[in-house]
């Protein structure tokens, strides 16, 4: 069934203790869609600037992935991130933010993704996210992302977005700054009463942790000897996950929980390569071996 | 099969954000052995001064723990440890250590004990860890605790207890403070270079990974609302497996799954109480219980 991510898309500098990449294909928009696509069609919305590669656009189609949503603004430079890991690749500094075109976007849904079964506010600005919801009907499931920066100054927004989406998925640091608590399992339960049916909590390298009302999954990461770069680890984790339940069509427990373990697993792939790069030398046929050596290494 | 644990029996002082209470009894083997005890009888080996009240000896007789190699020093006074935890409840900090008779504590081995078929050296000095390895013989298998302390002190003797032992438990920043690498697992398989054939990088909140040549098993966290007091959470871990496994007899992937998964349930309860409270109120049809919550939370 019909998934739909609105987020950005974004040309990235990385720098880790090994290696610098200028130039690379990012955002939350595009890292989720590149991680759904192995399950499911996607349509996109985001905002580009004239500075956007053709290339680009082209890498997205070839993955199935719906571009129609994506609009270019005249005169415009697509946003730009610059980020430096630390040597335990877990910590991240931000060098630099340019906005650019992503400042003030309004997203506009082609009339025909505007009744997507699945929706995904990817990481971006609370408001945006609000303008996506006036737009869409029926969606069976409407997911969101969002960050520190969300929290801090659009806090009154975000209570209004918790009570019209179905699920939050968020890092551990964000949940804490959310709700004021360390313990990931309290954070969830107290999230769940502003709105969510349902809360992920993100946790990187220590796995991933759903709440429900009468559910809990715990996921741990897939253990990977030499990560080459972790950014949109989550934003492929979200879109494994998503990317499954819509190629499911319905929605229960033994699928959220697969669901979460290829959002795993797809994660696990994206670490290993610079921006996309090993997203795109795999197939779902990698997933399945991966997801299989996963089973063996949790199962009781 | 006979388990013999050899670490510190201390009276605690412990401060949480809610509470604060003085003379609880802790230590690493004693942690250890009240975990251990739900599924193996238990030998015993460690020091107090004139101070230990009578009492608390017979908490661990009434819990089939043989507690002939304890040695109560005349004229010493037990090793008294005051810890406060943070807000978070994961991080603490020392207040006081008074190591009083653990100084120089030279373990003797009842000859009874000495050919305990599972040893674990409980967290304690290095030295001592050494001491008992001359004095056991024909263990199938020996696992070994340790802690920054160590790691900074006595790192030529620890080297040396390395080779001469099975399996190395130790917490993340030990792991990396051993090795100098921040990826658990990396870490885990330079470890295993110096000797042991298998390790476990307990992780607190974020639960534990297991790592030999050939098998990796991952374990979360058992989720718990209400955290009272992580005092001797990793080595009631510690004392769930190897408890587990000394009841098995024999050593295979799945009894060592199943065994990290009792030290996880084991663990889970410790933390709901002060001290030994909580252990002392359930039984093993408790955790069989929880276990069964547990599996329905990660089985895939």
């Amino acid at each position: 069934m019909s998934l739909l991510v609105v987020g950005s898309l974004a040309i990235d500098t990385i720098e880790t203790p090994q290696d610098r990449r200028e130039n690379v294909l990012g955002g939350s928009a595009t890292h989720f869609a590149h991680a759904a696509c192995f399950f499911s069609p996607v349509q996109l919305v985001g905002v580009v600037g004239e500075d956007w590669p053709e290339e680009y656009t082209r890498f997205f189609e070839n993955r199935n992935i719906d571009m129609t949503g994506m609009e270019v603004q005249k005169g415009g430079k697509t946003f730009r991130w610059t980020g430096k890991y630390l040597e335990n690749m877990d910590d991240r500094e931000t060098l630099e933010t340019q906005l650019n075109v992503l400042g003030d976007f309004v997203p506009k849904l082609p009339e025909m993704f505007r009744r997507a079964q699945f929706v995904f506010l990817a990481n971006g600005s609370t408001k945006t996210q609000l303008k996506v919801l006036e737009q869409t009907q029926g969606a069976s499931m409407v997911v969101a992302d969002t960050m520190n920066l969300w929290i801090h100054h659009e806090r009154p927004e975000l209570m209004e977005l918790l009570k019209q989406i179905d699920g939050l998925i968020l890092n551990d640091s964000e949940t804490k700054l959310l709700t004021g608590e360390s313990n990931a399992y309290v954070a969830a339960k107290k999230i769940m009463e502003f709105g969510p049916k349902f809360v992920v909590v993100k946790k990187g390298a220590n796995g991933a942790m759903f709440v429900s009302e009468y559910e809990i999954y715990l996921l741990p990461a897939f253990p990977i000897l030499n990560v080459i770069d972790p950014t949109g680890a989550g934003d492929s984790f979200a879109g494994g996950m998503m990317g499954y339940i819509a190629s499911q069509g319905e929605v229960n427990g033994e699928i959220i929980k697969r669901a979460l373990a290829y959002g795993t697993i797809v994660a696990s792939f994206q670490i290993e390569g610079f921006g996309l790069d090993k997203l795109y030398e795999i197939t779902r046929e990698d997933i399945e071996k991966r997801l299989e050596q996963f089973r063996k290494m949790i199962n009781l």
